[in-house]
């Protein structure tokens, strides 16, 4: 029997851009809005990266993530879990002053370096609203999301420092191992939480057989643990389902997808947090609520971040 | 992204007893009302087996099986797929007779030996309706379901000649590599279907790691091949979505799961197949008609079988 | 790095006949000289069946039994596991008549029920010595190798009783549950010892892809258990290293494999004990001695046996 | 059964430094010398990089890559697969510069970007030999092997420009999907020849499951294609035998393992090739001449290279 399923929504990401969906959320207000939503919608977490109000352009600017973080928690009770991905051109740094600074109850820390190429859905785009957009997606041909075993280091150490519970992305199987040198060196510690993300160009593909295969594969490292599951473009209703039936929890959001079904844009994160409820309650499961992500995770509450 | 799924709902079974659940049906009536709304309800294919009408134990009468098929192709469209596993106690021929006689589109054909033990429910049947039931269950505690070759040679012949499409049902690893067994030597044919059943004790469990298994073992094994996954009991409603993400085919019905979600009996089969389409359609997929079946499987039509 | 590894030689087995291999040993004597062999080449456990000294056909007449098994332990300190397989026709009670009287350190447990089909060597044959050998080849045919739940209780009884350590045969992933069942009811007991069987037809097929399969279920399913694996034919030594290189021990002998390498005929179970040696020890292992099983396996000794 | 298994030979890499092994081949003398043998000894191919006579840091230095690769030409048939990986601090031409000049019938390209750790070496040296080593260690603890989408698109074109077969070095799966993205798209073309390499921190870890999904996953996203196995340490003599269990072939040498067995160091690359070949014969397989990976390859020949 399935206990209660986690869905996590991931708001906007930084690799979508505004010519892809007029429902990408790019200031923060919207999305504080979306976030809000999202959360009356059945997600427990929300995962926020920040844009530059402009023109949308992903940042990872202290003060745009100060104002998101606080705008959502003065609205609702959604665990915040902060971005460090960041942006292609972003240093290490950069990328984890918010963690720093804002000590929120999660941060996710991408476990390991690889390849993330988007750029072929550069050519679908006619008329783009920003001159950032096509390059942006093209010069991620040339990009490698570096994480090496020091920044790893370096990112557990804050996060453990800040009291945030690392959100442990895991794009291909040896992330799984890199995390568990960490885990033998104390550094990570229990409980041990992993997104499984599938189908980055780059990374491990998104089907099922691979999404068992890297649950297997944690299992066996850590014995328990608790997981998550997110997915490219229409793969989030299709392995979703599928980690759910596992026991793991399930990130949507317009970050991984933009889509609500095959060709039809979703008009918020909350329209596929809702999909999502469904069929996890069709599944004979039950959504978590955030307290119960609390417990889950130890997390510290909402009363010790620090915005 | 997920093309037609087709649902089957297998209606009664030769398993539970009317002890277990009121909406059980035995009777050709019933059987019957129960496959038409199946069928309504999304079921291309209704998996059927007799029963008495006196006290609903499990029979393969020939008398039975040609009143309810030609009860449910008089009502509806659906495409019959008739069983050859009948009960316990029966002989080969026995099992045979109704697929030889009557020719169906499909008929069932299991794939190999194994035990089938259902007997730890008999002591959750306080007040058993019938005298036959305790004992039936708990017999099965000693229960050998045998397919030798010899008889699996014997089956897939008479099916060739009746021209029924076998649906081949794989209880477990080896059974994938018996059927290979008959395919190289050209008695099993194309289009190579499968029903991966999980979860009968005796069988493999019903996980979704040994689902992808066997169906990579298949692909590795036939190439193309069509296949379906039924699972046991509440299991249904969990690799019924994993086997829809891989692009498989959901079998549902009272025959393996009593219930609609934990601790609620079902009313009918249709009840789950009405479940089982509302998650199909939202993770993105459609439910295949019975025409789409026949196009898909070869089947010979309504017009040629022989009720 | 791998630790010791326990060779077991099946040293006759009852699928192979005498006009298949000359070196096929049948009468008490040369069955007990090959076991003897077998042992010094590095065997630490000798898997016994008899087979009748005027025609080589199996059976499992208790008188034989002793007779080998007493021969063995006068001559050598192997350890002794004892088939409770027998051949095609024998009853449960027969089956099982050696164990509960001799009481052997090990016996053997076939986990479940499944076809076993050796018949297409048949036509291999061309001037069979012995009469009965046709017949029994291709009868297996329709043999179904019964072991259900109830006879599956039975056999751990009485193991438990003559206090020999059971050693569970595997020949597909539902039997690991069989096994699981049992542990879960108290009557399998630690430590969990698994032979995985692969490539007989009506089990599952000789790959490494299957050995891991095995290894990784049985893991979820056991925590910490102990694990030898066998393969039919030409596989013995591609499985055999593999099961090396995943920590787990091997079985060879004339039972699973006449050859020694491709159409070349072994000489004795000792020749291919000598040969998995090699490898073991080229591989960075070190061979196993009966104590060092007695300790790994919890055996009582061989002062405690009756024979 | 076995085919002929290519065995290669990786003669000194980039990753071991003087001061762990004495027989860590480093001018261009000594590594020729090395090569030379190891194919005396069985090795159809030897994988090359060059190290500084000076004092044995790898570097990918035009010249002493062509004195090697013509000095091995000069005195023996073996193929020579040369590396594009060179150290740390190479820029991509550099990288591929000796390709681009001398034309080799085959060239090493990593197949996406990952993390490369291999610090932890560095405490056991007391007292190195050059002060290059410890520095070097200890960087790849921050050390990004950067092989962006755009890199790889480069590096094929050039391979396919100087008729190098390349030899795609697989870290983790989702690297296969990076080499299919590029057969997809017409660069990389049959036959595809992928060398998994596993036990690198940072990568997918050496284990027997870990490589029997690199090959699935392959197998089903490619059908036919050839493959390798190379593992870091001792696993070389575990992982060896595994894949010439599963019908592929093997690499040794230095650059992945200085041990012959745990503890004792090996005295040359030559060395592990004859104990591999020793496994090779032993488990029933013949090992390849670099006659049949030619053909097997379709490679150019010998007279075609620039050296």
């Amino acid at each position: 029997m399935v206990s209660k399923v986690v869905i996590t929504a991931a708001i906007t990401g930084a690799i979508h851009t505004p010519s892809m969906s007029c429902y990408l959320p790019s200031s923060p207000a919207t999305i504080i809005e979306d976030a809000v939503k999202a959360h009356e919608a059945g997600a427990a977490v929300v995962h926020i990266h920040a844009r530059s109000p402009n023109n949308g352009k992903p940042t990872s600017d202290l003060g745009l993530m100060r104002e998101i973080a606080a705008g959502i928690k003065q609205r609702c009770d959604a665990i915040i879990c902060m971005t460090t991905g960041g942006a292609q051109e972003l240093a290490t740094e950069e990328r984890l002053a918010p963690v720093a600074e804002l000590k929120p109850e999660i941060a996710s820390c991408c476990a390991g370096t690889m390849n993330f190429n988007f750029s072929d859905v550069a050519c679908s785009i006619k008329n783009p609203k920003f001159d950032w957009e096509i390059p942006y997606l093209k010069e991620s041909q040339n990009f490698a999301f570096t994480n090496t075993f020091e920044d790893l280091s370096h990112y557990i150490l804050t996060m453990n420092k800040a009291e945030s519970v690392p959100e442990y992305e895991i794009y291909d199987v040896g992330m799984i191992n890199n995390i568990s040198y960490f885990y033998k060196r104390w550094l990570a510690k229990r409980p041990i939480y992993l997104q499984f993300i599938l189908g980055v160009t780059g990374g491990i593909p998104a089907t099922i057989d691979n999404l068992t295969y890297l649950v297997k594969t944690a299992r066996e490292e850590f014995g328990d643990f608790i997981w998550s599951c997110a997915a490219k473009d229409n793969s989030q209703f299709l392995l979703g389902p599928a980690a759910i039936a596992m026991g793991g929890n399930v990130r949507v959001g317009l970050e991984d997808n933009l889509y609500i079904k095959p060709n039809v844009l979703a008009k918020s994160s909350a329209e596929q947090v809702g999909k999502m409820r469904q069929i996890t309650e069709l599944m004979g499961g039950e959504v978590a609520s955030a307290n119960d992500v609390r417990i889950m995770l130890g997390l510290k509450g909402r009363s010790n971040v620090n915005y």
